[in-house]
């Protein structure tokens, strides 16, 4: 593996309620240096559940994404709380996003959102052996919850509602995970 | 599909060279009203290549993420340039992260990064008929180019530095095209 940069400095940029932006100077092996800026990552973590109701059937949420302005198609997912284990976490957002417990849970991977601007992480999990064990959300409305025939996920991949990365990437690793053919 | 909520304001709360945060104060259909912060997209959006070797073979690129202070393995992209089409943007990006150029371009799918919070969209594209034609970049370092077969996919997915949710779907979305399971 190359040797990474080193990090000279780094300041603070801009902090919001929800986002802060660093700023890094670098210097690589070679003795290049640049001046770089990221997106630093929420403190404790995400997770992103992919919610199987049985074998053959998905469980999406459809709401509404201000980041571009739509209603868009996609696996519940929230940030971890402190102190919270990554499995609980999951369960909790599955819960306050479609209603539904777990009886089974397992982690998949981890994906990030963009390495070279962004500090994110999202631990992929799968969900199975549900039951209807809601807990309140904090949305300003409640989340449609919509099955999906996982015989129709090519269906599911065309829509243009269904586009996050993330939730795309999700879909397929819990398709391979069900034909016994991923692996870690 | 339900009903948008309207934007009663929107203000910019923080913009750095990389970065713009917007706030938007929300008004949705049932009257509950919210305010929530948004990351700004860039201006003429971005691509993502697959490039093919071979029907056999992917090209990677190691680079180092600042957002990750790690050097990942992902596909080549970059925004795209105003006035820039998809498919140029793409094969220049190519072009000066791995040195080929592409008789062959196509465009499969846009990805969102994070519809909730984000307006970033990526142009997925895939790219064949592969020839040598370099293009200076501006990269500290030359990224490294990999070549990585097919029949090992499943090893790459397993890799912690094969991580980027859009390079995952990416690659299981051309897998699909290749086998042509592949649906617009």
């Amino acid at each position: 593996m190359p040797i990474p940069p080193r990090v000279l400095k780094r300041r603070e940029l801009a902090r919001t309620r929800l986002f802060r932006v660093e700023e890094l100077w670098l210097r690589f092996a070679n003795g290049a240096e640049r001046v770089y800026e990221r997106l630093c990552e929420p403190l404790h973590g995400a997770v992103l559940v992919v919610p199987l109701l049985d074998d053959r059937t998905l469980v999406l949420v459809r709401e509404y994404g201000a980041g571009l302005d739509q209603y868009a198609l996609g696996f519940p997912k929230g940030a971890v709380a402190a102190g919270e284990e990554r499995l609980a976490a999951a369960e909790r957002e599955l819960r306050e996003e479609t209603g539904f417990g777990a009886r089974r849970l397992e982690f998949l991977k981890t994906l990030s959102l963009s390495p070279a601007y962004m500090g994110h992480r999202i631990d992929v999990v799968v969900a199975w052996e549900l039951f209807e064990a809601p807990l309140p959300g904090d949305e300003p409305e409640p989340p449609e919850v919509v099955t999906w025939p996982l015989a129709r996920a090519a269906e599911l991949l065309a829509r243009e509602d269904f586009s996050e990365g993330r939730s795309v990437a999700a879909l397929y690793l819990v398709q391979d995970w069900l034909a016994g053919r991923f692996r870690r």
